[in-house]
């Protein structure tokens, strides 16, 4: 492609749901979960095909960010509004600095495993050949009720058409997803700016103001004027002309503490262990542990996760694991967090 | 009474079942559990109508108990061999120091509540008057199935003769023993030397070897020619001539993590907290955590005792904190403990 590849990569998030691994000054992306180097720097090395690499990031993070990927360029969000107005933003900061770029969005708080260059470069001409907005699908192996899923219409080769988009389903009709072949949405993106501006700037789309503001000069005000809203709600599911490129790699969000169990190998108990935690389990079974330099002793105990992070200590099942949250939001509304 | 009366603190366990909280380098009756100051501190002063109080310890311990209660003498153990070697050798040197004394012997890691000197005073009375070994009887308030019972036999006012001691009962068997009126042995004994050197030195009896090495004056020879045995069994259980005295008041041996659910507060979530550990209890019930400045978030999680100190966390059912046993004997086994 003689079109210059912008990588964008979203750093902004903090993962509550890894408590107390992440906290509010040490987001997800920044730990080192399932692999060597944090999440971050792991997503900015998958993605240094492109001829720049930039990283989007709340200003509370930015130090943390430029010192732990000295390699990519960074771009600190006026204000942490969600996925939507930092791509709006970091969109047209990148097409006032590259001639006729293409946009490649990804998290940073993703594991992923295989090769991610080939299709991402197809994701990329094929957003830039037809000017549609390009999702990646993730062929499912389960009907995981954690993720949103795509429906993919008529198949142009390269590429399918996008039908609709899915909200996280129950399990009865995850099922019925995986079955009829649908992808989950693992939330990484192609575009052209021209195409992004359109659908994410129509009269009655949510980041409309903000599209205006930016053309105005005014990020701030634009901000301002916009509530928190995904990409996928504010830009994909309203647009009529999108495009689906299948991503043949492993990839798992992370998002809670059950997910380690799915990325890291168990030993003969079914104990998962991340960090430098070391597990004694005497008829304990099936348990996640995460933890540095921490000793950890499970007696008679099955399918919890035991999580260990400064003076911090959590227990929860793992199939309870999404609860997290409910205990974050207490905890941040108390400052604890 | 006008005989000296001495009591002999018995501070050379480790209390194992309380890992991670109790170490080799820091057993059990030097932590704070259940109340202000250590165990060991707490049952000093509690002997403190006693003439002279002599606190027993093996070698690796001295130092942290003459610190910890610089205002009793310290006895140092040939060898840790068990309460039957070590209340041995505390009552031969007490018989050397003193004048005809009476010995009350007390172990420094339950917890108790109450006035325990009129008791222990009669208790003295008793075994100075009668010669009978004395052992001091707790009223049962539930049919525990970890402690061992007494089983009282003709009332003789201040105390009764004992009939027999049994071992730890299974359930049905305790509920029956509640019934009966049997007490809970608590390891609280008095006795005159002579009464003791005759039970213990009777030829066939566990001790004899030690108890004839100590009338040559030389203990290391006697401690190395016994193996460890419990003071019930080597002197208690074999002698004929033995008394309870009832002991009115709260005691709990403290003997694993489920025991402070029995002496602490709960919350409204059931949750008792041990030490300067804080909790945040989500969907979380009946818990037990243990643990100086930590802070520990529990989701959706019943009945499990979590207990951290050091950089060592332990997760266990309250129902099966004695299996911490099993635990300690692997860690120990490898050097862990």
């Amino acid at each position: 492609m003689d079109r210059p590849l912008v990588a964008v990569v979203l750093a902004g998030g903090v993962g509550s749901r890894l408590y107390p691994a992440s906290r509010r000054h040490r987001p997800k992306q920044l730990l080192a979960l399932g692999g060597e180097g944090t999440l971050l720097e792991r997503t900015v090395a998958r993605a240094d095909f492109a001829d720049e690499v930039v990283v989007s990031t709340r200003p509370a993070f930015a130090d943390a960010v430029r010192e732990a990927v000295p390699e990519a360029s960074v771009l600190v969000e006026p204000a942490g509004k969600d996925t939507g107005p930092a791509l709006a933003y970091a969109t047209h900061r990148i097409a006032e600095r590259f001639d006729d770029p293409v946009v490649l969005a990804l998290p940073s708080d993703h594991h992923v495993e295989g090769e991610f260059e080939p299709t991402a470069q197809r994701g990329a001409r094929v957003a830039a050949r037809t000017g549609s907005l390009v999702t990646f699908g993730v062929d499912p192996d389960r009907p995981d009720t954690g993720y949103g899923y795509v429906e993919p219409g008529p198949d142009r080769g390269a590429y399918a058409e996008v039908a609709a988009f899915h909200e996280k389903p129950d399990a009865e009709t995850a099922r019925r997803y995986v079955e009829a072949g649908y992808y989950w949405n693992a939330g990484i993106f192609a575009w052209t700016p021209a195409a992004f501006r359109e659908a994410a700037g129509a009269a009655d789309a949510p980041l409309s103001p903000l599209i205006d503001a930016l053309d105005r000069g005014d990020p701030e005000a634009g901000f301002a004027a916009v509530d928190p809203v995904s990409v996928d709600y504010a830009v994909f599911e309203r647009a009529t002309d999108v495009a689906v490129v299948p991503l043949d790699i492993a990839w798992d969000d992370l998002g809670s503490w059950d997910a380690l169990r799915r990325i890291l190998p168990a030993d003969g108990d079914g104990t998962v262990v991340a960090g430098d935690a070391s597990v004694r389990a005497v008829d304990a079974t099936n348990n996640v542990v995460a933890g540095d330099d921490v000793h950890v002793s499970l007696v008679g105990v099955d399918d919890l996760a035991v999580v260990a992070y400064d003076d911090r200590i959590l227990v929860v099942p793992t199939a309870a694991a999404q609860r997290v949250r409910e205990l974050v939001a207490e905890l941040d509304a108390e400052g604890e967090f």
